[in-house]
């Protein structure tokens, strides 16, 4: 059995969630959301995330962490603040010896829909058919099951 | 007597200085460069940033940290790796509850030299002028010192 954490994340919110695999075999554990209250810094809101990530490393001890690479996108300064975001959750992670691995949005997708331009409502259903346990309440703590299921998918050694 | 935390953040190279101000005094305490090995996973790397950063703040015990704020130039894709450089240090510092000041790359070429658009080369001077004990053996450990200067005669608490 492999614990899997999926982050999803982002100064605002960053969705988290625990999923366990064998063979072919998914269970939902739990998932949430990270919200860095706005009124902080940006350095103290980084560490909420960093804190966020990291207790929930010691509650749920993973096995490994799966999150998306990001790419420069339309609006790099957006990109910026959420590469950071993302930063304060790796370094939790991995902080702790736990393996980080890293896809590619459209491998997320294909390992998940079998399509790797899968919309964001293909991805939702295909969250709520795969974990039906789940009943994510917002779209960052979906994106983070979709993102544990997507790496539980791709590694043959998730036994 | 105020304890500063300069940080000049890279994902090869991260340069660190610890100086003191009093007034219009200012002391030399540390400086080095952070060298995460380029064979280890981005992850990897980050951590190594994060817990060098954290060691730092246990050995000296700053006050306060100033880094630079990052804008996206010509390359937006390497400025997004630096982002996430700089987010580990800044998560090591902050998740200690120490304040961390942020200040734009002409504010510290500015409060250091007198002007916005000074070149590397006057920044060097300005910094082995200004602090003669320190010998920055790389351009990162004289940023990083430099960053740190530029917090002291900026901030007029610092007393």
């Amino acid at each position: 059995m492999t614990r899997i954490l999926g982050i999803d994340p982002g100064l605002l919110h960053t969705g988290w969630a625990v999923i366990e695999s064998r063979g072919s075999t998914r269970n939902y554990v739990a998932s949430g959301v990270i919200l860095p209250p706005a009124k902080l810094s940006f350095a103290e809101r980084l560490a909420i995330i960093f804190r966020g990530v990291d207790e929930l490393c010691e509650q749920f001890q993973p096995d490994c962490c799966s999150i998306e690479v990001i790419f420069v996108n339309v609006n790099p300064k957006t990109t910026l603040i959420l590469g950071q975001a993302r930063s304060a959750a790796i370094v939790a992670v991995a902080n702790r010896d736990i393996p980080v691995y890293e896809y590619e949005p459209n491998k997320i997708k294909k390992a998940l829909t079998g399509a790797g331009h899968a919309d964001k409502s293909q991805i939702d259903k295909m969250v709520r058919i795969l974990m039906p346990a789940a009943h994510p309440k917002t779209p960052d703590e979906a994106d983070a099951i979709a993102i544990a299921l997507a790496h539980s998918n791709m590694n043959k050694f998730v036994l």
